[in-house]
């Protein structure tokens, strides 16, 4: 099998497995209970905060434990527009974020917010000063995320921090999703004051995510209860999931020092490869963009047929985005960027990790090229 | 090791944890994903909705997956609370609910809506009446716990289903965290809307919650995104987390059935050993309360010491709920229900689960007697 749909989802490290079941078996207490089966879970708890925090290059009280990546924009977006709400009510984002910062902007709409997205240019990025345009005195929120996930792109943060610099009532949200262990982001250096990470896209398990809060920004939490979590996410705490994230997080960015070039080797031979397939335009722009991710799309194909073709070779690849992918829609990422619809609903995504190798990529190349001279002349039979 | 404080967590049954493994590891796919690593995993989502859904007697339409019981309340409340606000602002709940749904409550108050709280008698009941007396034209939403997780009191959902059927605007949430696998609940038939459930509470994992929703009823999403779940709860679904949660379900409520006289008679060990106890005054009342759950003070005793005292025992019992124990607070619970201060500031809370036995409850008993008596002779020293 060559699965190459790592943006979606990965396969979780048999290390990581092995802290969870670790913990679940042997430290399954409360963290909020007194005695000492509850203060053992806390402590594991503390740990992993301390060593994600420490892998982020930020202090421990600023990490928040959540159940996923929708979980933590979601939060960080509506906490932040319900908390400040009294100060402006006025958000910047992207034409082109996931569906978990764009749904919380339509639902922020419809209680009374305003939100501009501001567009990508025709190669999926979306520059400083465009979002300084937008930026308004009542302007108390700016998200744009660092790796767009369906095409790769890296955007600016370190710039637009700069510009928030100038506008320091408006918070700056990075959806670092696709972006954490693949490529670097400095969070205090670029003036991000909010970072949403998913435990399930570099290896951990699905449930478990977290959100990097700057000391002093206040929320309105989604969760109120227990006031687990410094008050902003209450509910028992998932230990053994948040350990075996913590341990995915440190094993993912130990990898990248080891496995980078690899991983660029075999996007290297993906995208030579499928350049040569004339059918074939390849969306992704040679240069910042995340080594891990391939958008192209194939003319007069549609892209489920091909992924379902490419199924039959035990080749995982995706159409778009995961979440969108059974809408059939045409990737939202590509229209704005300008694509023609056409091409845009025949688009595929190629996610690779650490563990693709460039023999992978060989044989995945020379697959697509089979696969899409095969359904070309099916169709035109 | 004795663990009587299986209300604050429990721990996973082996064979949940097998099943998660054998998700994690086998069927990692991204449920949205089209390939068919994505269906696969998909199918096991489906499988378990399934399953979670005949146990409960409701449809598999109406099970939602969470992150646990706080998400399961926060959502039906503040979900019913946002979708309906032009229908009318007024709750009814109760003075003695769970952290999760008081919390959330309080939230809202200060976004403009009105609670009620209804009081509880004196043994912890909160009777139909006095929610009826309290139902308005404006009220959308009643909330009323079904087993109160500090002393144990079953509060009668069945008549306030009854009472609601005249009042047809107001939604009926019932936080069923402590009851389910416990105390039969049909939901049906009691006029139940929303129902909150917490995998960890019955040996799942910690993480893992659903939420009951009827057919037809419509909330306001916490999760907004890639619109899992009826787009009432976005985000990649933890697969392995709600398989495991399904099974350890189906694995409660089939013990129950064999082990619950164990459990009674476990219970009635201990309530017989301590009631001899004389400076015990024990809350939980005799009749129309879960068979798990016992709680008393210990007069002139700081309850944090005795749970300290017991540890050293091997013994582990709680303080009150488990997230608030660590705030030292009384209890909640017997406050409202006229207990005085010095008492509800004293309160241990013993919680059963069907593997402990009735030899355990002696063992436990004695030791508790033991403590008592040997604290309070350090005390008068
Ligand atoms: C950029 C981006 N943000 C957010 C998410 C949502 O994360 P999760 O799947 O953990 O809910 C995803 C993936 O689905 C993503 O690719
Ligand atoms: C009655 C009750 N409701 C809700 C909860 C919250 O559930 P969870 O721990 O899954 O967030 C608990 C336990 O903490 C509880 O006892």
């Amino acid at each position: 099998m060559i699965y190459l749909d790592n943006s979606a989802t990965t396969k979780p490290y048999k290390q990581v497995l092995d802290s969870f079941i670790k913990v679940s078996e042997d430290y399954y207490g409360n963290p909020s209970s007194l005695h000492k089966i509850g203060g053992q879970a806390e402590k594991l708890l503390q740990q992993a905060r301390s060593q994600v925090s420490r892998l982020l290059e930020v202090k421990e009280t600023e990490i928040l434990f959540t159940s996923g990546g929708t979980e933590s924009n979601n939060l960080a977006i509506k906490g932040i527009a319900m908390a400040h709400r009294e100060r402006g009510r006025h958000i910047v984002t992207t034409s082109i974020e996931h569906a978990s910062v764009h749904n919380a902007m339509v639902q922020l709409e419809s209680l009374g917010y305003e939100v501009t997205y501001v567009k990508p240019d025709s190669n999926g990025f979306v520059s400083a000063e465009s979002i300084q345009q937008e930026l308004r005195d009542e302007t108390i929120l700016v998200s744009v995320m660092h790796v767009n996930n369906e095409v790769g792109t890296i955007q600016p943060i370190e710039e637009i921090g700069m510009v928030l610099k100038k506008h320091p009532k408006a918070f700056l949200h990075v959806d670092f999703v696709q972006g954490i262990g693949k490529v670097p982001l400095n969070l205090y250096n670029s003036g991000v004051h909010l970072a949403t990470l998913s435990g399930h896209k570099f290896h951990g398990l699905k449930g478990t995510g977290a959100l990097f809060i700057k000391e002093g920004v206040m929320l309105s939490p989604l969760f109120s209860g227990g006031n687990q979590e410094w008050k902003q996410r209450s509910g028992t705490e998932n230990v053994a999931g948040m350990v075996a994230m913590a341990k995915a997080l440190r094993m993912t960015i130990e990898l990248r020092e080891e496995k980078l070039d690899q991983m660029k080797s075999a996007m290297g031979k993906l995208r030579d490869g499928i350049s040569q397939i004339k059918e074939i335009t390849i969306h992704t722009p040679g240069e910042n963009c995340a080594p891990h991710i391939l958008n192209f799309s194939i003319g007069g194909l549609k892209a489920e047929t091909f992924v379902h073709a490419l199924e039959e070779k035990d080749i995982y690849v995706s159409t778009t985005s995961a979440c969108s992918s059974k809408k059939k829609a045409a990737s939202k990422t590509l229209l704005e960027m300008g694509v023609p619809a056409a091409q845009a609903e025949s688009a595929i995504r190629i996610s690779l990790t650490y563990s693709n190798t460039a023999e992978e990529a060989e044989i995945a190349a020379k697959a697509i090229a089979e696969t899409v001279k095969h359904l070309s002349e099916v169709i035109k039979k």
